[in-house]
């Protein structure tokens, strides 16, 4: 019997910041065995806060049941509150103690308005922190914040982190390692261990599926450009 | 007269790594006076490589003239590059000297393609520093590499800190500082200047405009959850 997928459900509604749901189905989406949703009232295109329009694939009806929740922040969360689809799609996993609860930004607020921060230690937008206890939270202000089966990412890009915690909670630090250096994050100058990453991208290379399609590709180009001299890279 | 919006047009093509334009797009569309576009082949959606779905709203015949021009990368920058549409619209650019050029990750591969990378400096993905110099490009293993009205970012997250860099050169430090302190990047307890940090969120926070509606609607969740004791955020 092969284990099946992981199954990781994003919300998304009017007015979210796209880079609060976006940052982390970078990470997510690399999870081995994972099956990525992005949930709404309908399968119709979503506008974000800022103009770029996203897709969903399922609705809240229509979801398959799932192994991780995330709700992304943004202007549209006021709204949000007051939609009960929503509100409602949220609220059922709060009794789902296998599920993981997440959030980044001001997601965390509807978290909160479902009932799931009750008790909980949590994050959000750096503008809202003092928000949280209005739901029964305790927030702290850090990156990341996990208590149980409710974990919180700070602002926006702090859903690189957020999504890279529950990466390693669910396929562990090696395949973690894999997806971060993927994405470049941080920055291989700003690694933390040098030797090990060196030695990982060794390996990734050697086994990036591109990679002679792009030297093939690139090889016709240079003839294109009457480019001769193939220099080496620095 | 007032001055004319800064036009910013992102590349999206099938199978772009999503992150790597949403990223830059987060920051992009928060330089003050700017005008965004996601430019493809058609209107219609485009799936990226991981599943998420996107959709442009001009094409390369209907985007206006613009002032920045940015290329995503992704496995699909390989068959990108027989797209004759993206290439010619890309070529365009190549003598718009007025115009700034940026890619993120496999995107400068394109350029490259496109001839615009001749004789510049450059950076791409990790895995593909060694093919810049097929287009006749140097290849610099750092974040974000300007060379003239070229300016390339390293792989997909690096394209925040290309993003900003080019908000910098188009709106100075001030207004930079601000769109970065609102994403969070990086996060303030890593932030190399945490006085003027403090400073610039207070002033932020005073001028938020949607902190008294979050108030309002969390005072209507600690009603519903039957919560009366405000705690203070740590």
């Amino acid at each position: 019997m092969s284990p099946r997928k992981t199954i990781i459900g994003m919300v998304l509604y009017p007015n979210t910041t796209q880079l609060d749901l976006t940052a982390p189905y970078e990470v997510f989406s690399r999870i081995p065995d994972v099956e990525m949703h992005v949930v709404s009232n309908t399968i119709a295109s979503v506008k974000t806060d800022r103009g770029l329009t996203i897709v969903p694939d399922t609705t809240y009806d229509t979801c398959p049941s799932l192994d991780v929740l995330f709700i992304p922040g943004g202007p549209g969360q006021i709204k949000a509150q007051d939609d009960k689809a929503l509100m409602d799609f949220i609220g059922k996993y709060g009794n789902k103690k296998d599920c993981l609860i997440s959030s980044v930004c001001t997601g965390a607020l509807l978290l909160g308005a479902a009932g799931l921060l009750r008790g909980k230690k949590a994050t959000t937008h750096w503008t809202c922190l003092d928000v949280l206890p209005y739901m029964g939270a305790v927030a702290v202000d850090t990156p990341v914040v996990e208590d149980g089966n409710v974990i919180t990412g700070a602002g926006v890009t702090n859903g690189i982190d957020l999504a890279l915690r529950i990466a390693e909670n669910l396929c562990g630090k090696d395949a973690t390692q894999r997806i971060a250096r993927f994405i470049e994050y941080p920055h291989a100058s700003a690694h933390p261990d040098r030797v090990a990453l060196e030695r990982l991208s060794k390996e990734m290379l050697a086994q990036n599926p591109y990679r002679q399609a792009r030297i093939e590709a690139a090889e016709r180009t240079a003839k294109q450009l009457g480019i001769s001299v193939i220099q080496k890279a620095s």
